[in-house]
């Protein structure tokens, strides 16, 4: 039996590139709890080496002990350097070649950095592999959580086939802040920048991006699958206002960027939209720059993992838990399985899902609107379950909404009453389609 | 570095002792899942031997391949065994013996039982660390939610400060469905029961004895502590009634059987009581047969896992884990850090813990009786911020109901409060005290 090995007084020689809010908050957690790590750890951590732009500045932080790197790719070829934590940033340039130079030497890499894992992390597990290193990236999904552990170790025994998140945190105190206050997308967001939650240029977050990133990473794992960010198909809440959220409220809904990745039928479905979710759902009481992740195994069943999503703090915690069970020893191939062994899957048409559909118009004031859409919609199969004209008004801009909710059919047939209606004159905006999340 | 190890064909051999729910769910889930399974483990799994009470009864599984034993306790000494998971259920007699002998023989002993963990999993991880075996008990919490490796590894980086949880599926359902129907708990109980959620003695579940035993295990974890199941201070759910949950509806909260252990001052308090949690608290959307776990952290913050909690399948996925992190060579120590190392905290006194408290009164319908009681709250120190009396109602059984809401204090001067009125003619039944959980 392979068992838990006895404390040991050889250091673990960890090195820091990049000193900013990931790099920075590592250090100090590092100094904060040291005699709990040391612990759990079995042995002493200590950071020996660090890299950033600017050697002097005053970060707060004790550095006493370690050496200053100007160029970061030089830290894998430090020698008496163990474990490299990546905290530059970027699916490429200096973070990748600093990854595949550090695992090219053998050494353990630990990163935060969802963009290179979902861009690369199949490539670089191949890399860890053929070295017989660590590779580790629990920091790169929902912040302090603990998921990626959880879906690759802890629910391992299962086939799990379905993860949904709620995967970034900007655009989940967004909707939360219009859902609190009735505001619309471009002043929640506004006062989200102001609040130093939003960044000045968003896209990122609330185009879904970022929660592609994430939602690619938990799928592989998840699914034993490669890593295919590619086919994440992904839109953001740019285009949700006040009144859908007002109208999913009376319709038992709450508006959420989600996450889901399934294998129906064997092919990989991934996409993040903005979904109706109902109150029933634990995803619906995730407010806040919270994220929160639901895999469904066959005998787990439903778990759902919640926290902060980002931030120096829980970001910190998941990058030394990843540097503890380093120490340890005690290291998980990145994707629960031999790289080799991961499975190519083929993606899923989206066409062939069925599901149920809100569906929002914005159609000028005019006699035979109604009739158009519906006609779009009995001529493409898409059966309606309930249909909401709201008259003009102002917190709708002065233009008319028209929403209705469908009957469970092929994503295809909405897509097709959308391609009838295309061009209309009567519609005065792309419609909105929110997907229902059911179960 | 100590790394992924290649994947092997030497095969882990596993005794399964008991074939009841939980020894039937793991050898079904084996079957089940063994392709993902093995995948994941690198290598074979296989029972090669197992004991139950009868041999031939038909359980549906497939124990071809496996040697039936008739003792347990032998389990331990067949040959070609490398770990042998505990079905047997009780905290002593047959569980107890055959873990001690499983250790003592170098083997790996993965159990369910709660009960077991929290009498003797010190003094069995203490025989497991000389031993060099493995001790692994994930599904003796929270089901298949694997929060024994969440807290133990995702957030052993934290300072973990508090660890409050939903424990106990049966009780959560009986709350949940009062809640829901208006219906009292002596009729929630017998439809529980009905629909084989409730056992026939229930009084392990609806008293808090099983929440009790999960979160003594839980605080160990979360704060390295030597397991102290005796300090936990248990109540459970059989005095609620519809009128307060009603009343706590009325006033923002829900109520749930809630354990609770935190480490304020330095000092450890574990208790498991009936409390009101405010509707924007995660735990208050909790419902049904349903564990959910929160600890905070002081990097991570507030971390929440939740799941089923109990059941065949949920508890064989987190047995099965454990034999995949054991066949991989993953194993933490037990509790986190060398049972040596594990603290031996001080009890806290609960007195002087500051808190809120909903307190009902059944009392009799005369004159004097409010100001009696609330004489006693003044001579006390106690500060009433609400007070509701309740008039003579059927839904009460015809009793006067007085309720409070205190403003923050001491405990202990509520319990000096409850002491003045000890004995008064005026009160027709013992006061039921639920504190308001904060934060």
């Amino acid at each position: 039996m392979t068992t838990p090995r006895p404390a040991s007084t050889e250091i673990l020689r960890i090195a820091v590139a990049g000193l900013g809010t990931v790099g920075a908050g590592a250090v100090k957690l590092l100094a904060a709890n040291r005699a709990v790590i040391e612990a759990r750890a079995g042995r002493p951590l200590a950071i020996v080496a660090v890299s950033a732009r600017t050697e002097g500045r005053d970060r707060g932080l004790d550095l006493a002990g370690s050496r200053f790197v100007g160029d970061p790719a030089a830290l894998a070829d430090e020698h008496a350097v163990d474990v490299v934590v990546e905290a530059l940033g970027g699916a490429e340039g200096p973070a990748l070649a600093l990854a595949e130079a550090t695992l090219g030497a053998g050494k353990g890499f630990v990163t935060a950095n969802k963009a290179l894992i979902a861009h690369h992390g199949l490539a670089l597990a191949e890399r860890a592999e053929a070295a017989n290193a660590p590779l580790a990236f629990e920091a790169a999904v929902a912040g302090g959580v603990p998921v990626v552990k959880a879906l690759r170790e802890g629910a391992a025994a299962n086939a799990i086939y379905r993860v949904i998140g709620i995967l970034n945190g900007t655009s989940n105190h967004i909707l939360s802040a219009m859902e609190a206050s009735g505001a619309d997308f471009a002043d929640a967001l506004t006062e989200a920048q102001s609040a130093g939650i939003a960044e000045a240029d968003p896209a990122f977050d609330i185009d879904g991006v970022d929660a592609a990133h994430k939602l690619a990473i938990l799928a592989a794992i998840a699914f034993g699958a490669r890593i295919d960010f590619a086919g994440v198909a992904a839109s953001g809440i740019r285009e949700v206002r006040a009144a859908d959220i007002a109208q999913a409220r009376a319709l038992g809904f709450v508006i959420r960027l989600v996450g889901v990745a399934d294998t129906e039928g064997g092919a990989l479905l991934q996409r993040v939209r903005p979904c109706l979710v109902p109150l029933g759902h634990p995803l619906a009481h995730v407010t806040g720059a919270t994220n929160a992740v639901v895999a469904e195994g066959n005998f787990a069943g439903r778990l759902l993992f919640q926290g902060e999503g980002a931030g120096a703090g829980p970001t910190a915690s998941a990058i030394v838990a990843d540097l503890i069970d380093i120490a340890r020893g005690r290291c998980a191939r990145p994707f629960g399985v031999p790289p080799a062994a991961l499975a190519a899957m083929v993606r899923a048409d989206p066409g062939d899902r069925r599901g149920r559909d809100y569906i929002r118009f914005t159609v000028a004031d005019r006699p035979g609107v109604l009739a158009e859409i519906t006609a779009a919609m009995r001529d493409a199969g898409v059966s309606i379950e309930s249909l909401i004209q709201r008259g003009r008004a102002a917190e709708d801009g002065g233009e008319v909404l028209v929403a209705m909710v469908t009957h469970e059919g092929p994503e295809r047939c909405v897509t097709q009453a959308l391609a009838l209606l295309a061009g209309s004159p009567n519609l005065t905006a792309a419609p909105l389609v929110l997907p229902l999340l059911e179960g």
